[in-house]
């Protein structure tokens, strides 16, 4: 099957979110692939630091002075000293599509050699429909040079629009902290020539390192939960949006892709650090993976919205259980929707509120 | 994670089952990875002609007149002008596992230039657990090199026992016959490099070219059902194979892997003709498919006969709607749990009956 229609997109179908940038290396690296978006850097941490971005790149960057600024009481729903701060990006957005990368994940190249343009296969990957409901054996059938298998329903053959497409990362897999510290040496040196929905129904980690996805078809749930600074968990984030997201998808009929493209990430992130911030997470997800696994939102839920709130309603009274946290992070499911709401609905107000203070800049 | 147990198998746990071989380069052509392993060749339409086993295999034969007299009345439930017929060798095997192959399958090789051994790698898929709970994006967790990834429960790290391994195809892919004459010259010429599980409650189009599956487990739900001489239907075997195997091992906690072992798939079948034998499937899986999907199987069955013959049941009852032909499927699928029942568990009457007419030979 063809593509429905050809990468590239335009600059204003698209924001790249970064959640601060520790080092320049980064953005040179990827200028020939990033330069001809909008960059939206979230600033974690001291907003007094000064984070400097190269010349030529068009971005707007927000410390949390400004994500408190904006969104005054509710800003409480973004998380500091961690990488969650990162969907504050997603919230300011006003683009159809967002890609967000980490900072130590660089260009990647294929078994050729090639530097891999993973923004390109990111867009290819949402563009195309997704397959949730029945499994083609020779993986994602629109992509040139491939097509849906004997077996497969014609009636199915026109797929789901695309929400989430996940890339991988070769170098340093994305393992937990027990994983890294029984496996400090493990490399990924296999690239895997695919993309492939994760059918109706399954549940998958998504990361958070080199992700994209659709904003107006599936933004609200993009929220990366209450984590670091304050809250008894870290690095579950990025699965937290994804259980969400993954099952708020499979209810409105919507797409997950993942597999190809790959960045290369650069470096381990300390074992020791990650298993504090994990232990907590580790215990929760044997209880949280069930509890979305058997979600089941109502019928009448049909926006993302309304699916976001009544999932934060079960998270309460179901996970709230296991751990106060839960009902903390209902409540935070809340507020987010709130602040969604209020930044991307009420567009009489928003103006003047939501401009980075003074750090933007027009390349 | 490491594998289970290191491949090779040995001869006594696997039989190779051949739906007929038209061409002597088949066999030589797989001659260094076949020849430690027993064939079982079915051979499909005139019983008289004469099939050549080049020298040095350890074989045994099974034409229509060997079918009709093992099996007597209850031959009518194995097909006869369709490779559907080579479910009768899965019956006669006394191995744990066994490999399954069209001749028009040779050996391919992989991007490196190395001939692949197809039937170590579905060793190796088989004897390694399965992950249908839970998606692991860095694909099969147990393969070399690799992983469960950050978020993926630690209680369901250990899998499910493999019943099925799916192996694909380069060159010519398995496309139905409207997609072969709407694309004659597509040729698949992308080498994935990976082995996934297909997930729980996610159906998928089982093609029988280049199959392995653990016959103690599941041996019984691989009927190829009721194709060719005096069917409406053809080249639905397999896929109705893989849709009843799938419903039964999500049941009873098994697991199913696709992806790699790639062969040769050296030429397509007719396109005309495969319209004229997949019509009434093109048509019919669209009821069928929805079937399976929202198939429940009684909780009180814990064998892969019992399952069958729910299902056989269900066929009748639910698609026998559709077209008389899904009642006389049902009760064939009966019929072959009988056999399979006869076969296998009767050992004292077994012996005798089921040698084949003269034609098996050891190397």
């Amino acid at each position: 099957m063809a593509a429905a229609r050809p990468a590239p997109l335009l600059k204003d179908e698209l924001d790249i979110v970064i959640p601060t940038i520790r080092n320049l290396e980064f953005l040179e690296m990827w200028r020939p692939f990033f330069e001809q978006y909008h960059l939206i850097i979230v600033q974690d941490g001291d907003p007094w630091k000064k984070i400097k971005v190269p010349d030529g790149f068009d971005y707007e960057l927000y410390n949390r002075n400004d994500i408190n600024r904006i969104l005054g009481p509710k800003a409480a729903c973004i998380s500091f000293k961690d990488s969650a701060c990162r969907c504050f990006g997603y919230l300011m957005s006003k683009k159809k599509y967002i890609f967000t990368i980490d900072d130590d994940c660089f260009v990647a190249k294929d078994p050729s050699g090639k530097a891999i343009n993973a923004l390109e296969q990111h867009i290819k990957n949402l563009v195309t429909p997704s397959t949730p409901h029945f499994f083609n054996t020779l993986y994602d059938p629109y992509r040139d040079g491939v097509d849906f298998v004997r077996g497969y329903p014609f009636s199915l053959r026109e797929g789901v629009p695309t929400a989430v497409s996940h890339g991988l990362w070769l170098n340093i897999p994305d393992y937990d902290a027990p994983t890294q510290l029984v496996k400090p040496l493990e490399r990924n040196t296999r690239y895997v020539d695919a993309v492939m929905t994760v059918p109706k129904g399954t549940l998958f980690p998504m990361c958070g390192m080199n992700l994209a996805f659709d904003r107006e078809l599936i933004g609200p749930a993009m929220y990366f939960g209450l984590m670091g600074d304050g809250h008894p968990i870290g690095r579950y984030d990025d699965m937290w949006a994804g259980w969400c997201m993954k099952v708020i998808c499979d209810h409105l009929g919507l797409g997950v892709k993942t597999g190809l493209p790959y960045i290369w990430h650069s470096k381990a992130s300390n074992p020791f650090v990650n298993l504090k911030k994990e232990y907590n997470g580790i215990f929760w997800q044997e209880k949280a993976i069930p509890f979305f696994q058997s979600a089941v939102l109502p019928k009448d839920c049909n926006s993302v919205e309304e699916c976001y709130l009544a999932l934060a309603g079960e998270v309460k009274s179901k996970l709230g259980e296991l751990d106060p946290y839960f009902v903390k992070l209902g409540d935070a499911m809340v507020t987010w929707i709130e602040a969604w709401d209020e930044v991307n609905n009420s567009l009489g107000t928003k103006s003047a509120k939501i401009l980075p203070n003074g750090t933007s800049k027009k390349a």
